[in-house]
């Protein structure tokens, strides 16, 4: 298959039909009518909109989200704004049996779902640019600048651009995944006029890499200066101080300019519907073979929105690994895992998972007071190996490990909090199970996808 | 026994009788007599003296050595003032039954033993300071400066400091020690008066020490300024652009401060008769336990002089250290032995004897050309355990370690070259049996205390 055979194929994957389009129109406009009932109740809500990739047209099959948005006076204060919010968006989603429930960004939104469709409850202030009140007032001009721009050509280009990152697992601003947002991929498209032309550009991409499609700024040196450190800025059309890429990661922002200098390489329609190719369990004993690892496996005691406890998860994985490698583990690789509802599961590859026999125990220099204390304490010490002798200046004795597994190890540095694991993620993890044999998490039919592909570790479109 | 008790006793073992000063005083006579009587075929030779501790008297009963020194006219050529000395020394030596050997440190001298005391004859030019043409040039300048400044009292002061230094392990500037010479603890008692006060001072001491006996300079910044980075400067008496105490390594000085601390503390005879403490056999497997070492045995091709053998030694084991850690493994300690004649042993003592099964193995960042071929390369690569993955702009995949066990791994890089052991050293090197077991060692009765020691690894004064 040539590039434009590949296209065409993702496109008829992607690209929701007319009666697709027709249901979700559907489902937006009833909870728009519900809401505006409701809506009557208060005099500060000025207009209900639908917003996102379903008023822009740009959304893709099996990601279908209807965002609606009140719009606020923006004399409303933000207390009363969020109260009301949460007061519609449950009244209108019971009622249409939506099973509404609070979630929060920078601010409470509510989510629901109708016939497993996601539905966003979102409040926002009806503000002019750059008068920004609050996070999602935005939004709106995102959509009118970009239902300004785009043709009905473009719009098939950007579905394209994001069933391509959502092969490739850069696609999506959560915290989860802290790749590349909707809007983001439109602008791309808006930039570099088409998918053929987007993925060209970014393949030959070097951070720190500049767009500016509205010319808000004369240099790029300008621009720089403005969003010093960041690999990839992309200037938001509607608001010139933003940085609309500022969530996305560096390694995400790599593992789009790699995927696309693969795609061009060897085009195929695999990037768009990665196989997340499971091991053969035949071949697993092989390929674990004298590898270590240890993973913590947690129950939540109470339901949190993805983006809190994505945020928590990737903390405490950061944090867990730094206290290996203060035990003295070399962590090769780590990941998190969760159902978003109830289990929890961090693991690492580990260089092994039992300390050596001795360690190397620094002491003062022979000039610093402490030092007969040092040799005292250490010449009838059982912990002692061989020792106190002088490198430089300093004395050195070995010290028999006391304690060398690292489940043993790591959980009491849990347990006597030395770990800064999230404060709302502390007790769960207490309370987990820590393991070393992934041979026993396999077992486990829901984490088994999670560990073979950690086991594998590699990107699901190599 | 109070610090009186002590250093009378130990001036009783050290400081030899007057018959054996006698002895000692004949011997030099007798090759001082048969020196001139050799000397009258050269008429550049101005005329021959005993230098050195004998000439101070300042020598320790058990290290009694007797320094000729052969004065050239400095208008000789060196290479013929070499030529000479290598013949006259060997002559005189034959003479008298010496069995003659040429040495050399900056120029050849030869040595000599007449009845288990070593015999040194050696050439210098007869200068006056500070015109010295060669490093021996010194030597009879510092016996006149001592024997010119130093109370018989003092001179007594100087064997217990020199029996002190011994007991530490820290007296010798040869390379094999890099401790304190003879003149230099010589200078010390000048400076503090007496062997208590030298203690006193060298408990003290905080690096940079600086001693300036003669006020040679007005301040101590001048005097750093000359000599950076060095811990200890003990200005020359009679070269006031020389450090006495530049051979001094960190490790012996430290030594020397913390013995000293420790003698104040806890005053005893065993600081001047150190008990090489060997480790009982039947603990011995108790004190081996878990712990990993490795070692290289090898036999000489050729004789040299110690102070050219102790050089290469020590410039292996360094090597051998790095490439060690570059394969991977944790050095926490080295040593090196030889019986000066025949055989050799370099030792270590490391975390762990066998590598992980797995390595992380970096890749080029995103961007780099040669990012597709490392992902070709290692998808259908049988070494390939995990990966490849990005983390921040990288490629990354854990690869099977091909090789992992110490042994096997150092063979190898000794065998292709890969580790810079000294050029002397490598053949014999290169031929030698390395093992991990230090019980196979431990065997072998001459090598034995060596390993015992090292086992033990403390210094042999705690």
């Amino acid at each position: 298959m040539n590039v434009d055979e590949i296209l065409r194929e993702a496109l008829q994957l992607y690209k929701p039909s007319e009666e697709e389009e027709k249901y979700l129109m559907e489902i937006a406009e009833k909870i728009i009518r519900q809401a505006e009932k409701y809506s009557l109740n208060y005099n500060n809500i000025i207009r209900i909109t639908l917003e996102g990739s379903l008023a822009k047209k740009t959304w893709i099959r099996g990601r279908e989200e209807v965002d609606i948005f009140i719009h606020y006076d923006s004399s409303t204060p933000s207390g009363e704004m969020e109260k009301q919010i949460i007061d519609l968006g449950f009244r209108v989603l019971r009622d249409l049996d939506g099973s509404p429930r609070l979630m929060y960004a920078d601010h409470p939104y509510v989510e629901g779902e109708i016939n497993s469709v996601v539905i966003n409850i979102v409040a926002c202030y009806e503000v002019t640019p750059p008068n920004w009140l609050s996070a999602t007032d935005r939004t709106p001009h995102h959509t009118k600048y970009v239902v300004d721009k785009m043709s009905s050509q473009a719009r098939d280009h950007v579905r394209l651009m994001k069933a391509f990152m959502t092969g490739c697992g850069v696609y999506g601003a959560e915290i989860k995944i802290k790749g590349f947002s909707g809007y983001l991929a439109e602008l791309l498209i808006l930039n570099y006029a088409d998918f053929t032309g987007a993925i060209g550009a970014i393949s030959q991409w070097r951070p720190p890499i500049i767009i500016d499609i509205e010319r808000h700024y004369r240099s790029e040196d300008e621009i720089i200066k403005l969003f010093p450190n960041q690999p990839l800025i992309v200037i938001d059309p509607v608001d010139k101080y933003r940085n609309a890429a500022s969530a996305v990661s560096e390694e995400k922002l790599s593992t789009l300019i790699l995927s696309s200098r693969l795609f061009l390489k060897s085009p195929s329609i695999d990037f768009f519907k990665p196989i997340h190719a499971a091991i053969r369990t035949s071949n697993i004993e092989r390929k674990i073979g004298g590898r270590n690892f240890v993973s913590i496996l947690f129950r939540l005691s109470r339901w949190k929105p993805p983006d809190v406890l994505w945020g928590e998860l990737r903390k405490s994985e950061e944090a867990i690994r730094r206290s290996l490698e203060r035990l003295g583990f070399k962590v090769y690789r780590s990941d998190s895992w969760t159902d978003e509802v109830e289990t929890c599961m961090i693991i690492y590859e580990i260089d092994k998972d039992v300390l050596p026999y001795v360690r190397l125990h620094q002491g003062p220099p022979v000039y610093h007071p402490n030092c007969l204390d040092f040799v005292e304490k250490w010449m009838d010490n059982p912990e002692r190996a061989a020792g106190p002798w002088i490198e430089d200046s300093r004395l050195y004795v070995l010290r028999v490990e006391p304690m060398r597994n690292v489940k043993n190890l790591l959980k009491r540095e849990i347990e006597e909090g030395r770990v800064s694991i999230a404060k709302g993620l502390i007790e769960d993890v207490r309370k987990g199970k820590i393991t070393t044999s992934v041979y026993g998490l396999l077992k486990n039919k829901r984490l088994a996808p999670f560990i073979l592909r950690f086991i594998n570790g590699r990107l699901p479109f190599i």
